[in-house]
């Protein structure tokens, strides 16, 4: 391999990782939103976290896919909605990456879809030898406390 | 070339594809809320089809046409609204992809900004001689049915 | 370099400049809610405007940052906010490119979320020695006026 083509297939490396977390990433909602608990739980790896701030730390997949079979998300699809997440930016270091961007619940009242959950979102990824996955997310409602917004800050 | 510029290319390819489908599916919203009918039914096939569930399918360019040029769209962009889609989580197959994500219409009601519509969407798309086009896209409101649900699968 | 990789290149490249693009108009929301002025104004380019419809023009880093540190903006903050920007559709002109896109405002009101704002919004870009930045974003309420749904159109 020339050192040209070296450069190129690390530029190249670098927008596959990118486009890699993106679309991992993108897959939570419509997993969650399906009740997919053993789907939604492999986007981490095996020992990741999902801190939800005010209500706790899921560790592992079998925790996190309890958050998707428990009552109160099971609830929240009976009723319909839709776990929107928006773009993310993200920070590429290696074989790790840092992410951050907003999630919306929304819930189908019976009259109306209601925002029930506004909150900022911080992504720890890592690659394995299975490709990238979350090893924390951090997720917590933007109602004015600095923990939330603290979430949001990607590394100069 | 050689084998190793061959894989390059390939891989190149595979971005450029995606990079392709996930900007047409991003030109949804801003065509349909400047009522462009002409650019709305563009990025489907000439042959695609849009079904919105419990409303009907619309196919072909002509009908896809019709529904931005139709009375309901119109007082939507009368009164103010945001087609906001949502990233989509995305799988390519050579020449076919599927992606999945989710949809709002917010509307302006004079007072407020209300999500009117909060749906799920599956996208099939194909590699046509001008480029990637919806071959079938279909929506669903999230009010807790499986049907709505369903269509956020993407094949494993 | 031969001619197959000189294109590789350029393909690569424009891949880059997309994913840049992406990238920098996705850390506005984050940088916003977490009230980083300088780090919004940086997204700018030195000499960038950003439009508000109805409301004026900031010129240059230090007008674009007051935005930010404005008492307008610190009580959104100190309320609980969410600038969500929905996916752009992208049009890269060499040096230069055009993005369109949606943006919302969540507020806490202290019983709920409300959307308080759902915009349209046109970015330009050029790109500068220090990389892709921002010379003008038009931001425009979706209340049913024109001006608002022509900030949503990309060259043909």
């Amino acid at each position: 391999m020339t050192g040209e083509e070296g450069s190129l297939t690390q530029r190249l490396q670098a927008l596959e990782d990118r486009e890699a977390i993106r679309d991992l990433i993108a897959r939570y909602g419509p997993l969650a939103d399906r009740g997919d608990a053993g789907g939604v739980a492999a986007l981490w790896a095996e020992d990741g976290r999902y801190t939800i701030h005010g209500f706790g730390t899921a560790t592992g997949h079998s925790e996190i896919a309890a958050l998707i079979e428990g009552t109160t998300h099971q609830q929240l699809m009976a009723d319909g909605c839709a776990h929107l997440l928006g773009p993310v930016a993200l920070e590429l270091l290696g074989d790790h990456a840092i992410a951050v961007g907003h999630s919306i619940v929304l819930r189908w009242t019976g009259a109306q879809f209601e925002a029930e959950r506004v909150a900022s979102n911080r992504w720890e990824l890592r690659r394995t030898a299975s490709g990238w996955r979350v090893t924390l997310r951090e997720n917590a409602l933007l109602k004015g406390e600095e923990v939330a917004r603290a979430l949001l800050a990607l590394p100069a």
